[in-house]
């Protein structure tokens, strides 16, 4: 690693984060289960029926349009879960509380977890909470680890991957950065725009059962393109997005050209990217765009030969290179 | 809860941390499978055999003489597990590392996470990473999820603790408490004490064949006289507890003395309070004795009869009331 002390590159979902992984976690912590390029792990239990999965949340404001850390700590952890083809069964939880925080909010927070988590039928089982001294926390960060029940139907994997899979999207992308980032009115800008915060389970389960299904993932931090880098990283494949077919809100695009950030990098917290055989592409459209929420659902891309790099195909038919992440646009963002 | 504010007494294992979590977090998130008054829970998956512990890390400083951040993170949950009679499998991590962090240090404490998890024949099979902004972190916060499989012989509850059930525990307390407040170096203070943080799996699984073992609980934030008043509150018994009996190391005492503490609410991290029939209390008190780390478990009170309070039966004849711990001593002790 280049720097000698964490930054926050090291958190965005992008090329240090995955070094300072692999490096430092993955160097020590190596065992047959752990697979630190996957959001979720198959566990030797139960017929390997066991899922779990972890994650942290940190997202500032605690409260944005469309959600909150509450209701984003069962959604995250819940969609980890998703799209590794396991049904969520149960919860745990961890609260950093700093000093002087407001307990009334912290009701309503934990509220709005625990009525996400009754609309996801999964139960929060166990819990720990820890209080921070003032000023040595950001208010509250939560932790949620999930264990789901693998679908019999599920067959993901990266290691599957070919030349001429096609790469779906359920939804438009980068509602959620935008959303979080107008909520911080750190830029005098304001919308109408919502986080796209929700479950991504009736997208994950209505593909199971297609044979041509070969993966899917939440593209969260570092968005869209940091998933496109992991099919390359996985597959040693190159990506070709296709710009015209990538659903992005006119408000996201507008806010992007002020500001100069690219809409593929900016996180979503409800959308998935599923990669297909070219067989079972358009049956797989076909049913996203007939669930509530997946109108938008689009094919965006295709997986070729040629070095492992995301290309965008522009729509005046140029084509350009999406790097790695690298700088972080918008900590605290999930 | 008096206060609209989190205090630091809300995170200090006491009465107010007791009451966040009743008023807050377990009344919004009931559910069957939630019992707040246990650190573990028995799962309906598997016939029953999956227990789930989660537990975050704040300690300040983050290496300290006997452990560091790292180790306590997989003592600290796989103890739960234990103490409930499972033997541990899998854990997740969550890391919020704040900006600025040195990379040296990291690697240092996770190498010492893995080594620990190693020791423990725990795998680490899933985790996630948080990078806080300067200023909004604490250096590295932890968290923590453990899934332990329950030792077939496993009868614990808190429903069946009778009077006349005698309590052991199993060495000397305070040792942690004591060894990361002189670490601290905030009292000018020094010494040659270590942190008891240890695996209690020993001492766990050795007494798992008792018919008459009740229920263990490391007594870890709020210490022994935590563990006793939740013997109380679920037993609506009296706890008596012999002075001259429980183990306390002279180093503890003497610091204790000097700073106005009592080292019966002070942090262990490697022993265990177990409850028995007094029929089996001699026999479990000569097996602990017997195992490496033991010798100094001792019988050190009995559940009778009288309102749920935690009576001191003082080395020179008196009887004074241990309540329930309100002030924060010690933030950010594990």
């Amino acid at each position: 690693m280049e720097d000698r002390y964490i930054s926050l590159a090291h958190g965005n979902g992008g090329r240090f984060m995955r070094e300072l992984i692999k490096e430092v976690f993955a160097a020590h912590l190596a065992n047959p289960c752990l697979d630190t390029r996957l959001d979720a792990v198959t566990l030797p239990w139960d017929n390997r029926q066991l899922v779990m999965s972890t994650d942290g949340f940190t997202v500032q404001p605690l409260e944005f349009p469309g959600g909150d850390i509450g209701s984003l700590a069962v959604h995250g952890t819940c969609n980890d879960l998703a799209v590794a083809g396991a049904i969520p069964v149960f919860l745990t939880l961890n609260a950093f509380i700093e000093e002087g925080f407001d307990l009334e909010v912290l009701d309503r927070l934990i509220a709005s977890l625990a009525r996400t988590a009754r609309e996801m039928e999964v139960d929060v089982v166990a819990g720990d909470t820890k209080v921070l001294p003032r000023g040595q926390g950001g208010g509250l960060y939560l932790a949620t680890t999930g264990v789901g029940r693998l679908d019999p139907r599920a067959r993901l994997s990266l290691d599957g991957l070919q030349e001429g899979d096609r790469l779906l999207v359920s939804g438009p992308v980068g509602d959620h950065g935008i959303a979080v980032m107008l909520a911080r009115e750190q830029f005098g800008l304001s919308g109408s725009l919502r986080s796209d915060a929700a479950s991504v389970l009736p997208f994950t389960r209505i593909l199971l059962d297609l044979p041509g299904l070969r993966f899917m993932r939440d593209p969260t931090r570092g968005g869209l393109v940091t998933v496109c880098h992991e099919l390359c990283h996985a597959s040693g494949l190159a990506v070709h997005l296709n710009e015209a077919a990538i659903p992005v809100r006119e408000q996201v695009i507008s806010v992007c050209q002020m500001l100069g950030y690219d809409p593929y990098y900016l996180a979503c917290e409800g959308r998935v990217v599923a990669v297909l055989d070219e067989s079972d592409a358009d049956q797989a459209l076909e049913r996203w765009r007939d669930l509530p929420g997946g109108e938008e659902a689009a094919l965006i891309g295709t997986l070729k030969s040629g070095k492992p790099r995301v290309h965008l195909e522009t729509r005046i038919g140029g084509s350009r290179l999406l790097e790695e992440l690298e700088d972080d646009p918008l900590p605290r963002i999930c």
